[in-house]
């Protein structure tokens, strides 16, 4: 029973999509055709491309004859849809109706399976094909299926990392480069890390849906995009990079989805998206450019990392071409994929139950006393104080910026203590409030 | 279609061995039944535990009931065999009975599949059951699914890696503590890391039979312990860490596996372990104690780090529990896991063809006209310099260290150089010769 794909008949491949990815992916189905045979068993015949237009210029690795704007049609007569195209619609009715026709789907599309993954998921399971989505998280890495299941015998009890290669080049180019948060989008820009609108990047849509994936994978719980804390990095000034520095700290935009009980005793699950202050000796602290990593800590394997290229055409494609040699696989070998599994079904909590130590910086009044009035403030909310520094700033006024590095506190009485710190009259403003991993 | 495992009989489980390992196998099949059951679709009930002797103390968590000394009859009533005895007899005629009787096979035994993987995998294929190893390579690190089945879409070029725990704790507490050789094994058998008898650790066996593994899956070709160059630990120097640091560099065992392609143009696969100088900026330089790390290079998708525990019960019963899911679910939903992929069958390579950067060091009498004499030899064998250091010996016979950092050069010609430049009279002794990451 070697797979050998002289024996079953070819399987038909479509690709919706011929953007950077869609065209790594149509590459290598060209080229790498007696491989990718040997290794699923069966060889891929491509059977269209859909595009949305056939006006444009492309590759020439892709047969124009097998362009069509006709994405309906096309998936109808498709063994395996690869969805490229990224968006809601019309991916997901595209995908449903693939999968109404008994078609196996292989997608890269994040923002789809955050916002509709639970109803896609059903009628994939419902339709006995498989909906492989590893490209969908952190490009080329290997995260889904490590998590979905070498992870499947263990407990997740928290997943953190660096999922966004957009956010993370920006601020690596703030902290390196000493550029101010525009200066160092349009750069990213310019070198093809950020999009001409860097909405979904900057504001942190891109890893929240990210990050729900990932959290519905590790806990067994369905997680929304609405159900992220989500906080991008368009606040951010050359000035929280700098302090971050001058601290011991990086900044970087981080995902974190973990197991939590609330202070009444309540389990469940938290997940953010947020800059935080990583210690310059962590791991996470050295992910440079456009690279992503992602941690794992189960009750029994302990802490893993898993690092590489978190975008691009190649590396994504690479992530797609596994799923695909795995759908296939399981057409030629019988058996499908791992389905969707939320029995766990823990409640997603309120962010305010997150538990963090914080770094605040205040802009006061240089004048006896106003450290004590600060600190009883934070006593008051039971937050009690790790480090503070003290430094003046030149000028006539005489003003001084407080650096507060708190313990480990919950997000909801660090806020209260804000609010009071800020009430004071010694208090000038609060320039940031950033966790501290 | 969802898995409900109060719709599907139990599995019956056996486990083979019950030292650290197989105890928190046992410890989370028992405390965690009912997830195990939600993740998998079906019960796994334990039905026996085989071990040597019934009279060993174990821990309270292993039911003395289900203890045998029966192997042999127990895998003959099981549905899945968990195989965690190690070393090849009785293992292997264990894994063969179960596979015959239609058991599936998890086995954590990486020195079995390096001797005898490609008969154990026939069996497996020929009776239609999975045969998963998760655990042999790198403990907790999922690596052989990732491998497998992440990147089955992509060319692998390179996997490298620090994969044996025990070795890495030696030579770090070299590097750390300024320890000796023997003090440091001494220090890690103290304290679990190593073995009453490290032969197989320090002597590069357990890593060259993980390296064996690992190219076998990456470039599709069976590769045997025998076909893995080896190279242990037991020949470093306290001098030897001290020298790689003086030169910017940790030594670390690797294990290297790549594709490799010859002088006259023959493609093929080199597989060596060996210990390396490893740049101190380099991700692997700053794997610490008993920690594992691949590092993974793939044509699409770069580079992939994976990092994690690589030995220990817990760990490596992650590991296990990941396949273990994994298996059962295909006895509920159908189907099975990927085969064993030999088709590319390259040639493995002579170590001879590997290409390397290597750090060559010499005592040398202490007179002018030395380097020259030693750089001659060097390039009479095409084999070109990049750096020199030469460092005085305190002593009344004027001796002079020399270590020479060469530009890549093929390792058959650098062992030729080193015989040339051994019989120079005026160098007494090549204190050693280290390739250089």
């Amino acid at each position: 029973m070697a797979l050998s794909p002289g024996t079953h008949p070819p399987l038909r491949v479509a690709v919706l999509g011929c953007g950077v990815v869609g065209t790594e992916v149509v590459r290598r189905l060209v080229t790498e055709g007696d491989e990718l045979a040997a290794r699923a068993g069966a060889r891929l015949e491509l059977v269209g491309v859909a595009v949305r237009s056939l006006d444009v210029e492309r590759d020439p690795v892709v047969d124009r004859a097998l362009l069509t704007t006709d994405a309906e049609s096309l998936v109808e007569k498709a063994d395996v849809v690869v969805e490229l195209m990224g968006g809601i619609e019309p991916a997901r009715t595209l995908v449903l109706r693939a999968v109404e026709h008994g078609a196996s789907v292989v997608t890269a599309n994040k923002a789809l399976l955050a916002q509709d993954g639970p109803a896609l998921y059903d009628a994939a399971d419902a339709a006995g094909v498989d909906l492989y989505f590893e490209a969908a998280v952190a490009g080329a890495i290997p995260i889904v299926r490590p998590v979905r299941e070498s992870l499947a015998g263990d407990t997740v009890l928290r997943v953190l990392g660096i999922v966004n290669g957009t956010t993370n080049y920006v601020l690596d180019s703030m902290t390196t480069e000493g550029l101010g948060l525009e200066e160092a989008v349009t750069e990213a820009q310019a070198l093809g890390y950020a999009e001409a609108d860097p909405t979904a990047d900057v504001e942190g849509y891109d890893a929240a849906a990210k990050a729900a994936i990932l959290a519905s994978l590790a806990f067994h719980t369905r997680v929304a995009l609405a159900d992220v804390d989500r906080v991008g990095i368009t606040a951010l000034t050359a000035d929280d990079v700098t302090w971050a520095g001058r601290t011991g700290h990086v900044l970087k935009l981080l995902a974190v989805a973990e197991r939590a009980r609330t202070a009444e005793g309540r389990d469940g699950v938290l997940v953010r998206v947020q800059p935080t202050l990583v210690p310059s000796d962590h791991p996470l602290a050295g992910v440079r450019q456009a690279f992503n990593a992602v941690f794992v800590e189960a009750e029994a394997a302990g802490e893993l990392m898993f690092y590489g290229r978190g975008a691009g055409g190649a590396p994504t494609a690479s992530a797609v071409l596994g799923d695909l040699v795995s759908v296939v696989r399981h057409r030629v070998l019988g058996g499908k994929g791992p389905v969707e599994s939320s029995h766990a079904d823990l409640p997603v909590l309120d962010g305010g139950e997150a538990r963090s130590r914080y770094q605040v910086r205040l802009e006061v009044d240089d004048r006896p006393g106003v450290l004590a009035r600060v600190a009883a403030e934070l006593a008051a909310q039971d937050v009690s104080i790790e480090a503070v520094r003290q430094v003046l700033q030149a000028g006539d006024d005489p003003a001084a910026t407080l650096v507060i590095t708190t313990h480990t506190a919950p997000e909801r009485a660090l806020r209260a203590t804000v609010d009071a710190v800020s009430a004071l009259d010694v208090v000038r403003r609060v320039v940031s409030v950033l966790p501290v991993l």
